[in-house]
């Protein structure tokens, strides 16, 4: 092995460390437990995907953020984009092993390789929920219910679900005089308006070779758009699943960028912090046909784990996340008491109690004290000569400073007191 | 959107369906659970890496199976081939800002480029545990302690932890006449025992150009090796760290095969089925000085994910692991009783019940109760318009067929009575 220059972590990359991986791992649970609670069941799916598979599905602007290479055996691989490309494909190849409609979640890394900003990276976490094999608009209430149940979930105090469908953006290019080869790219254009004024959307049209007439066609039709027929049904369900008026709005300003929505789409905004949406989502009823199969009907979301972070983080919603995963913190202090404060730790996570030992018996109290506080562990449980000959304990509380001297016994009753 | 020859999973990767990812989640779980319960906590590192950081530290054979390419900035990139790599990485470039000793868990999955085989993926999950910053054998002692805790709690029936240590071997090495230079290469052989036969190995050795007389010597003193003093206390701290004698042993031939342990080493096999370790690990105390860092002593375990949960299925360890994510399964078999339906199943939700509606009130009722039993889903909910007017339910138990009407909190006892 030789030296080098210390490698660094990639541009664009991240690594989470204890406090956010931990955070992190309690969002996910919480996620989890949503989705299980409606009876959706989980997929994973490779990393890797044929390029032949990834290409094609997002539109021009997306294709070239796909990681793209040529592996050991020359073939043409790229890494997940996305978790519905994938999920399609899943479909379309085990048709007959999986129950239709098929509900799965999907928790799993994507890449893009994107111009990273703040907030953006260049791997990041996509939490998806889909139905796939379901053309009820019950089905789109259900996953709007979903995203307010999970943000309820996760103590969001402000969130608005926005909600359109491709179908009302069709009618509104058809209506101004969107050629039909255009209307992809202008809704592309369109998407960004939540990013760019309308002023440069409305460059960005004219340079696309849009009318000067028609963009402000365009812009009038999507004042005055109204829901269609099949989106004012999911509208009516969503009150029958107890989705509360105040969680969404119909918004025909949005558009989501990507060319694979069919029906309803929607997503998430909060008003702090100022971040892109935290979840984005809609119908697709063509995609499954796109890959050669039969043409299936789905709808889906995704929730952005990243971002569904910042919010918490920012808005301190979860003030208590900071604490440790160890409860309590048994010191040795010497070699001789080892054994004794060994069997204690095991004992203590025998009866659930999440025990941390620092096994080092070398070095001072002091140093395994500072190591504790470091960590955040409430309790240190200290066993000197006295204690080991008594078979008795010191319990000290790191925050307060305060000890007391206790059999096992009382420790473990205090410590389970402490529902920690 | 063009039509395409269906794109199917690339060879060698795996869609994991919901069976097997539910089966891998309450594995992953139960991990978590003994790690946290030793005070570990968890760390996320990215899927690229610099390819200056994962080349010349596995060893020149496992140089090759690592995933290179060039990303859109020309930079030379790869996958993780491992984690413990990722973390030197994280602890010379962070080391200012984590506790130390620093002891974390890592759940990530790992890429290489290798042939495909039976329960041999080009990507798979890695479970590692490790402890940066400390010299003392009982660290070394908690890694196997850890092991023989997840098999356990795994309801492991039989498995064993081998251990030996990369000094007893180099010890060996020296005895026999093998040149310095040749030494790691000679381990990498000498790993390869227990899937080649010891006639095999020594064709091996010889190819590598080490004479017949020190191959038989290599033989013969590995065969009278004893535990190093170092290993020794390790193997002493394992008694009073409860860890049963019958769960380890001290076995000199092993080696592992990556080049950057230094002291013991350890790995754990079962007898049925057969596959490969589905545990490997060891001391490590050169690897962050290698990355131009300060040098760290380290040590840990890779626990396999896949490798385990083939186990468990191999000897039908978890008999009760196919039950269904949802508990309960709601009907909507006429659109008049979509609102009275939803919303008890949002009630049994806010109950704490797991419960899937099915969103399709044209179809049959016998459609839905098929779905319901293709999940594995045990009960039914089904209200007609008698039970709509008399606000009741009927409760269908699908394994039995048995049905009863009641009334929402009859159907709840009934429910949470199960514990299901």
């Amino acid at each position: 092995m030789k030296k080098k220059n210390q490698p660094i972590t990639l541009k664009g990359f991240r690594d989470l460390l204890p406090a956010q991986a931990t955070i992190r791992k309690q969002v996910k649970e919480t996620l989890v437990e949503v989705f299980e609670s409606f009876g959706y069941e989980p997929l994973e799916t490779p990393t890797l995907e044929q390029q032949a598979l990834l290409l094609g599905k997002y539109g021009d602007e997306a294709d070239k953020l796909v990681y793209k290479f040529l592996d050991n055996g020359k073939r043409k691989v790229g890494l997940r984009y996305d978790l519905t490309v994938p999920l399609a494909r899943v479909v379309s190849q085990y048709k007959n092993d999986l129950p239709l409609p098929f509900k799965r979640y999907q928790i799993q890394n994507v890449f893009r390789a994107d111009k990273p900003a703040k907030g953006r990276y260049r791997e990041f976490t996509q939490c998806d929920i889909d139905i796939v094999g379901n053309t009820s608009p019950l089905a789109d209430a259900e996953i709007v219910a979903l995203i307010e149940k999970c943000l309820q979930r996760l103590d969001f105090a402000e969130f608005t679900i926005r909600i359109n469908s491709r179908q009302v953006l069709f009618n509104v290019m058809e209506k101004a005089g969107v050629p039909k080869d255009k209307t992809l790219s202008v809704i592309q254009s369109i998407d960004k308006l939540d990013k760019k004024t309308q002023e440069e959307v409305e460059v960005e049209l004219a340079e696309k070779g849009i009318s000067s007439n028609t963009i402000k066609n365009i812009f009038v039709s999507l004042k005055n758009a109204q829901p269609d027929e099949y989106l004012q049904k999911v509208i009516a369900a969503l009150e029958s699943l107890g989705v509360q008026k105040s969680s969404w709005k119909f918004d025909p300003t949005l558009a989501r960028g990507l060319d694979y929505y069919t029906g309803p789409i929607f997503e998430t905004v909060v008003t702090e912090p100022k971040i892109g949406s935290i979840t984005g989502g809609g119908r697709y009823d063509k995609l499954m046909g796109s890959l050669g199969s039969t043409d299936l009907p789905a709808v889906g979301t995704t929730l952005g784990l990243d971002r569904i972070v910042d919010v918490i983080l920012d808005q301190n919603l979860w003030p208590d996340s900071a604490k440790s995963t160890a409860q309590v913190f048994v010191s040795i202090f010497d070699p001789s008491f080892e054994e004794y404060s060994l069997k204690i730790a095991s004992d203590l996570r025998d009866q659930g109690i999440n025990t941390e030992i620092y096994l080092n018996s070398q070095e001072k109290l002091s140093t395994h004290l500072k190591y504790a506080d470091r960590k955040n562990i409430p309790f240190a449980i200290i066993a000197g000569s006295d204690e080991v000959s008594k078979q008795q304990l010191v319990l000290k509380n790191l925050q307060t400073g305060e000890q007391t001297t206790c059999s096992f016994q009382e420790v473990l009753e205090k410590l389970k007191d402490q529902d920690i």
